[in-house]
């Protein structure tokens, strides 16, 4: 059963959607295209991003930190994928590959959170402010990576009292079984439903009709 | 190669280690059983919370919401556990499963957090700042279960900072692949350590030596 | 003028109401008692939590910490207060002045936050959640001390985009100072309405009219 | 008594050290002078700067919110100043006024946090995982305004566990009641220590001999 989403207090959290991760020559982009393109990624982030803004929902950017010089150097502890980004500068500020993928420019309405340093969208961020100061009870998570930043962001919602929607072929992850680590093992412990961009469309335009 | 583990700046995290989880006859060790006896899981948290007090280190206890009638009737968003928890009852108050196994009672020195009421020890509850107000930097969580509470608690406390250490056979999960989901898909994006009982040991005895 | 209260988002929040702060004999109740009997701080207190009930609107308790032997002796850094509390025992657990005053006991459907451990409700405790789960975006806040515990509650709650308001003759200072300090200097920055208690309970009975 | 304050756990935290604050000309700078200039608030901001940089320890600078076309606008509920600015644009963006003060600028090594959107420095920011990134127990507070931001933002810095310092003529407000709240009233019931800038520097000299 699909929930209701309250047209006024329903977010559209759209995670990362930068060219290094979605976009033919981005630097992630290879270690995701499998199954990015198996899901139709790109075309259901669309129809989701379309659906809700033409409902009159908003859409919430929660975008990582765009690498720049000297990031992380002096810090205690980076964790494993921030050294990593020390080395790789995934979504450098100022380049392509820290650009939105340009199927997801932010549009009038739109509110882009500050920038996560990891994986969760609420952490150190204005994330759950905005959302709050927006009266958003209900989320819907879309974008990258299905295991780390959708998954780490959607705990987060749901242990500060939110309503917590996955949405299985708007994610893509490195590999089927973290794809299947984060839908069929993890989400179903804290999230609230898990649905395809298709049950998800119907949903919101019943809300929205 | 294992981390040093900085005497006065270590805690070690023992999350939810109740008789409901770890005990014969406690309503969630059916589930856990299995993967409990295969990785010598109570003799490797007791070797462990012996060794980090034997150390002078800090032991916290993060443990989830004793169950008490009314739990979740009147919120707006319980997650998918918590609407298990409202009928099995799981670690009610007052009641041996609420009560901690008989091997993992706090010792004079230990810091008790408030409850969790969902996976996060840290989430709407006192675990960092009595971390904090104790010198720690560097977490090492053991209990109970490796792909919610465990990994709830481990992704919030790199969030915030701190140096955060798994141990593969101190925890447990429904099923072997949640447990690989925990250490191999997940845990290397976010921990900086993931070591095995033996090599924890080793690694503290080094830092007491 | 005096803002809506909606009925369904609206919580009060009821800071500290322990016998050490408001009862004859209590240990904090002499340096209160000057302003809260000139205020009418007890009718005050009473009257707006009946008409919140009555108007079907919920009562949040925000307790603090009841001191117990041993707080804070091995923390790193007690405020000045808390090492106050070392000394004076300030709301210890089981006893009498840790209690509640009798005219403030919880009532059925009121929630109680987990203790704070210093002055904001909503540090370090879960009083944040459970006002989500409870659907509330409208927060007023009577008790003690005005500019201590309400101030720091207050401050968190528009900081994370509650609306706020405080009641002027609804709490108490040690002095007339702090009082001025509380709701002529400091509030006016942050609260969104700062209101008698008849203006207060005009606007309630307005609501639930 | 003044503190010692560890050299690699000591940060200064620098609060909107703007031209509309602090320049001849800014938008507040009429309501600050009177106090600012009696205290010789820019020398003494100066000379702990200068101070701190040069005993090898760290500074973070804590920004507001540098105002924007459609700030607030779409918000629930604003609080008094953020109305304000709404109107009065104080902190522009790409304008002098939201500029450093020239005696103010970033140098290398220096942490900026992500800007507040109210009062508290930490609020909605990375400034606490800056912190702890960076080692910091303890911080000291200097910048504007005595009873707004910096009280905030100590107020939460307490409350998170951290040592905290205010410098009483290293601030200003808009009267001097305000200052006699924030140091006197105030200030005691959650500060750490409340210093003068000369015997701040002395303490600092000592930890640095």
């Amino acid at each position: 059963m699909t929930p209701d989403y309250p047209r006024g207090a329903t977010g559209l959290l759209l995670v990362d959607p930068y060219n290094d991760f979605l976009s033919e020559g981005g630097k992630i982009w290879p270690r995701v295209q499998a199954i990015a393109e198996a899901n139709g990624l790109i075309a259901n982030l669309k129809a989701i991003a379309d659906t809700v803004r033409g409902a009159g929902m908003r859409v919430f950017y929660a975008p990582h930190r765009r690498w720049e010089p000297g990031d992380y150097e002096d810090w205690a502890h980076p964790n494993p994928t921030q050294r990593a980004i020390m080395h790789r500068h995934s979504f450098a500020r100022g380049e392509w590959g820290g650009d939105w993928h340009p199927d997801f420019i932010p549009q009038p309405g739109d509110v882009i959170a500050k920038e996560h340093w990891a994986q969760s969208g609420f952490a150190s961020t204005d994330l759950d402010q905005q959302l709050r100061q927006h009266g958003i009870s209900h989320v819907i998570l879309i974008g990258l990576l299905a295991n780390t930043c959708i998954e780490s962001t959607a705990r987060y919602a749901m242990e500060i009292g939110y309503h917590v929607t996955l949405v299985r072929d708007a994610t893509a992850a490195f590999s089927e079984e973290m794809m299947h680590a984060a839908h069929v093992l993890n989400g179903p412990t804290y999230a609230h439903a898990i649905l395809s961009t298709a049950e998800l469309l119907a949903a919101l335009s019943r809300e929205s009709g």
